[in-house]
């Protein structure tokens, strides 16, 4: 029998996985919509719409792949807890999993977490861990609880389960918005955009998807150039949730099936939030609004195309 | 045959002219998302979706009528042109409907509108016909232009093909969220009350359809009282939008459909603004925000409902 999707045998996850995760977390995420805004392209030769993930639980995409993970486990695994270290949305999104599951969540945060991040995760009666703000401490610390526990570490981004829960993503795009043409989304750990990639390039390969970094965090970019993981350079970019660098099982992925990565500046990612709550009344974080100013500051390699902005998320503390 | 639809004799507009206006208007705006909230209504009994009308072409539901009564037009009456006076979103909708057309539109605005109101008059080609801002100069200035001009005036609420195009709102959200068991829509000239209420008691009876007024501006909620139409005795509310008496054609819509009117203070519009960027991630004018207002002032009025807020508007000058 002929297979329904291609299979790409390195790759930790594939679209049957995905399409598992849809079916597992219908009722645990809202299925955000995908809408047009005429007025964030009115200068421009293409036509914008936005996959609103802001709107979101926990406003971020990563509700997507906390619960496919936490819902995965076996009721007797589940029952020692799931333990991981995050200073981003990943965090709050995996408190709330547990809470929804009924088990307890470790979550491992730096000490110099936005506020806003900490009380998200408090709100789901969680109170942090709170380490040192080294990627080191983090990991020792979540190592700590691990052995003392028992609990199962869910990584934000570098989990099988977690990418084909951000793959759902990719899935509702098409669905909602069948003559898409190009599908821009931000990349930090790699976690959505490899997830989205499995999908589209499983279901609709014609379709291009496009890789959104800051140019103050083009690791990701410059991973693709030199065909290894590149380390961050510097941690100033104002996308601070795109700060890290790809994982041992994002990476594979997105080398062998991104189209392409653009970089956006500084500038244009705060114009592009603007944008957002001026054009499309939404509220964006910097990270969420980096496909949109990679859009908008390359707007020659999306002329005459039908695009879509993957928003990843409306935390932000200002 | 059994009509499909229950018929209102008195009534200026009925569903199959909704339904016709549905089908006209498609291609012209968009079909906005019913998106649930659940931290909308974390500290209640009640859950809250919004319909997000401020994701519409012009960043409120108005694209709709207006679309509808510029596109129901004949050439040849089309060809002379339509006029309206409003200083409010009705403005630009049908700048926008009248380019869309291909045809002329007079706007007539008053002296002190809303900059971002004047503006996005003018992001269609249309510069705005100024005059003092009384209602009555207001209406002197618009039927001057229709003497000269053989224009068509497209009224802003009080007018059949308008309530029928804004009634697709109610059409969308029955559609888009079946299990909805209380819609609340804000109530200023009642053209979108009115149409929502024709769709939802045409085809679903047992939802509940509440108005939500400012408490100073609470006239329409003492025309339900009176039984005629009563005037606006104060000008002052922050929900600019709503300033405005019902008409001869929405009052008896409104008088026989609506289940219940109930008002908001400026407090709770404002807090609600506030809770829409929060919990919703999204920008609402201060109309826009009254539905979700007098669901928290009245929250003992929705206990164990699936509600869905109107979110009406997006522009704020601030």
């Amino acid at each position: 029998m002929k297979p329904t999707h291609p299979v790409w045998t390195s790759f930790c996850t594939t679209m049957p996985e995905i399409e598992a995760a849809a079916a597992r977390i219908r009722s645990l995420i809202v299925a955000t919509p995908t809408i047009p805004f005429a007025a964030l392209s009115h200068d421009m030769d293409c036509s914008i719409a936005i996959k609103c993930e802001n709107f979101q639980h926990g406003f971020a995409f990563k509700a997507r792949g906390a619960c496919n993970a936490v819902f995965s486990l076996t009721d007797e695994v589940a029952a020692r807890g799931v333990v991981t270290h995050s200073s981003g949305n990943h965090a709050a999104a995996l408190a709330r999993a547990a809470k929804l599951r009924g088990i307890k969540a470790h979550i491992v945060m730096p000490k110099n977490s936005a506020k806003i991040k900490l009380a998200a995760v408090r709100s789901f009666g969680v109170e942090p861990v709170i380490c040192e703000s080294t990627p080191a401490a983090r990991e020792a610390m979540a190592n700590e609880v691990m052995q003392a526990t028992g609990a199962t570490l869910i990584h934000p981004f570098n989990d099988a389960l977690v990418i084909a829960g951000q793959g759902t993503v990719g899935l509702e795009i098409l669905r909602q918005y069948p003559d898409v043409e190009t599908i821009v989304v931000p990349v930090g750990g790699g976690g959505l955009l490899a997830g989205t990639l499995i999908a589209v390039k499983s279901l609709k390969p014609s379709v291009r998807v496009i890789a959104a970094e800051p140019e103050w965090a083009n690791d990701a970019f410059r991973s693709l150039q030199s065909g290894q993981i590149e380390p961050v350079l510097r941690t100033d970019s104002i996308a601070d949730g795109l700060r890290t660098p790809l994982g041992s099982l994002t990476f594979p992925i997105i080398f062998q099936l991104v189209d392409e990565i653009l970089c956006a500046s500084e500038t244009s990612i705060v114009e592009s939030v603007q944008h957002l709550a001026m054009h499309a009344k939404m509220i964006a974080e910097p990270s969420g609004a980096v496909p949109l100013a990679v859009v908008h500051q390359h707007r020659d390699r999306f002329a005459n195309q039908r695009v879509v902005c993957v928003v990843s998320g409306g935390n932000r503390d200002n």
